[in-house]
């Protein structure tokens, strides 16, 4: 084997590797010659004859870049890009442990959405699939759509999206705990951000016929006054039964409540005001929007939160993983609807009968068929 | 010790190891929760408290962009930057494995001097430093001397600047073989793209005092037809003695040749004509310009060579890393020239007397100390 070919078996290992592997390929002066030059130029070359073999010989196909313009951290708001960077490495290590995804964490110095689009398709080559997060509403949408016409990589919002799988994991197995269905079922959803209007979107798509979406100034419906873009879009889908007033009103009869608001604005008392054995999912961060306690006391058959102590953690790192894993083994350039549903239709169905209660709804990340499950569903539905 | 308090202390840990030694930090929900949402908030609000901390609780400090447009893969020409991945990633092995610098490759999707400075500014809060590599001349130092103003991080040249050192304690020591000195010593490189003219700037600045640039259209003077900005520059310093011609002009009396010209352009009637036992070095790829029993055939004392099987590897592989280490240790803003110059003496200095011969005048990457060596230099110029 020469020098040429040594560098095409060792670059084709090292592509299915996340780096820190690579180190024993390594240890000779003939080993570096087909690690580097001169060897090198022989993966180069086929590159450039195929732009396909980028995804034999290099790692691009396991790679996805993290990135942020760090304008809406949870908990801190516009906290900027460096200040963002604990969240992309967090995100980072839990791709890779429960992904097996290499994910490079990349903070964008810039709040431009031109920008942010140009400076991220002109870092595209070297990865797989780009995760968003981080990112305020509603430009992350704009980003999102321009991005995923731009590149032919697959690219997914983890806080906005993965939230979304999460949230219909979660509400899918709270509803085999009760007498309703998603025909049936009142859904309100406080919080008119990305999360919120995503969450509407993929409960929608999944079969749930009632969703209302709440926003600072009460039900949003086409008439509600400075909707921004995506919120416009919604109104067509959202309140069939045309609905106004505020959350209090909203809330009345519902089965299901899902609170993206940082204002702490479901009470006792609109939880007491809901159908009976209610359900009520808090996504607000550090502290849930309600204690367990205080839902529970107010007649809550399940409660879940994305932060804070209490058995049904709600969030994106259970989905995140898989959906990566999946995209990036599937080839897949987008991630659509239909790959979102199956992803929580393989979560939600990771609890089975005997093991469902109020206290157990959703798996975590550290189930250890969950980031599997979810991956084979995303490429089942490419 | 509560979630903020230990999702503190395990950003710490994190920011000083690549990624994945993290695994063993997360096994829990409370391990999630320091390391995610809600604990992470507490190190981004420091940061955000004070920009300094980011050196603290994140990565940046141990973590090189490795970046390339593409335009100058040796042995293949501009190939863009798909092609060049294999390159980076190479790199990206040796920094860590010898440097123990976390390297991300970062291809750009550009090659407009503009856009490629721009992007890698915006891209630059998650990275303690810049390598840059296989981008064409004269561009590149143009890149260079504007990313050095834009950013507060350091950005090294691997293949302008790395060969160059290695370069300089390869001649260095190759001199220690022969009656001459740097000051006596006539110099003549061939090639007048980046590492030709880093490569004569850096030998000048460590004393040499007598070197001769060659391009395609001969020996450069300040009269020479079509000089880019770089070569104009470097006329105020090289060819004392005012000489023209072409290349079988300059090396006639020359103690040392090092060649970048990728047309094979050294004969053995060439090196005939240098002073006795000259020292002749080539650095094209992925084949010599000369092979190592012609160049000794005619006369060469020492030959070494980038490419090829010899016993002289000179490549910027032993520098590299070394370099990165020492400037992200030290925090330097900058990789000066008393820096590079440091870095070539203890490179250099690695062979004592009984183990210098005219085979043996550099060690290789593997040499257990270089890195360390190297990295203590820079560090001590800062």
């Amino acid at each position: 084997m020469d020098i040429y070919e040594r560098s095409l078996k060792l670059h084709e290992e090292l592509s299915g590797e996340t780096g820190a592997a690579a180190r024993r390929h390594i240890s000779t002066n003939e080993d570096l010659s087909a690690l580097y030059f001169p060897g090198v130029t022989e993966p180069c070359r086929r590159i450039l004859e195929d732009k396909e073999n980028i995804y034999r010989y290099t790692g691009k196909p396991g790679t996805v870049a993290v990135v942020t313009d760090g304008s809406e951290v949870p908990g801190l708001g516009n906290a900027g890009p460096f200040a963002a960077l604990p969240v992309l490495e967090a995100r980072a290590v839990i791709y890779r442990e429960f992904g097996g995804v290499n994910a490079v964490p990349i903070c964008l110095n810039t709040q431009n959405t031109d920008d942010i689009i140009d400076t991220i398709a002109k870092i595209s080559p070297a990865f797989g699939g780009v995760s968003l997060g981080c990112i305020s509403s509603p430009r992350i949408f704009e980003i999102e759509d321009r991005l995923i016409k731009a590149l032919d990589i697959p690219v997914f919002l983890d806080d906005v999206h993965g939230t979304a799988i999460a949230l219909l994991a979660a509400v899918t197995n709270a509803l085999r705990l009760s007498p309703r269905n998603r025909r049936s079922a009142k859904v309100v959803i406080n919080g008119a951000g990305a999360a919120g209007i995503a969450t509407a979107k993929l409960m929608l798509s999944a079969g749930f016929s009632n969703v209302i979406l709440c926003g600072s100034s009460g039900i949003i419906n086409k008439n509600s006054p400075g909707l921004d873009s995506p919120q416009r879009e919604i109104t067509g889908y959202v309140n069939k039964d045309g609905l106004t007033g505020d959350l209090a009103d909203a809330i009345r009869g519902a089965v299901i409540y899902i609170g993206f608001s940082p204002s702490n604005a479901v009470t006792e008392e609109m939880i007491r005001s809901m159908e009976k054995d209610p359900i009520v999912f808090t996504m607000t961060c550090p502290e849930p929007e309600i204690s367990p306690e205080s839902a529970k006391n107010a007649g809550a058959l399940v409660f879940g939160a994305m932060c804070g102590d209490h058995p049904n953690r709600i969030d994106s790192t259970p989905v995140s993983p898989g959906i990566f894993k999946g995209a990036l083994f599937s080839r897949a350039v987008v991630i659509n609807e239909r790959m979102k549903i199956a992803a929580a239709e393989a979560l939600s169905g990771l609890i089975g009968d005997s093991d469902l209660s109020p206290d157990h709804i959703i798996t975590d990340v550290f189930e250890p068929e969950a980031a599997f499950l979810v991956s084979r569903a995303v490429s089942e539905n490419v």
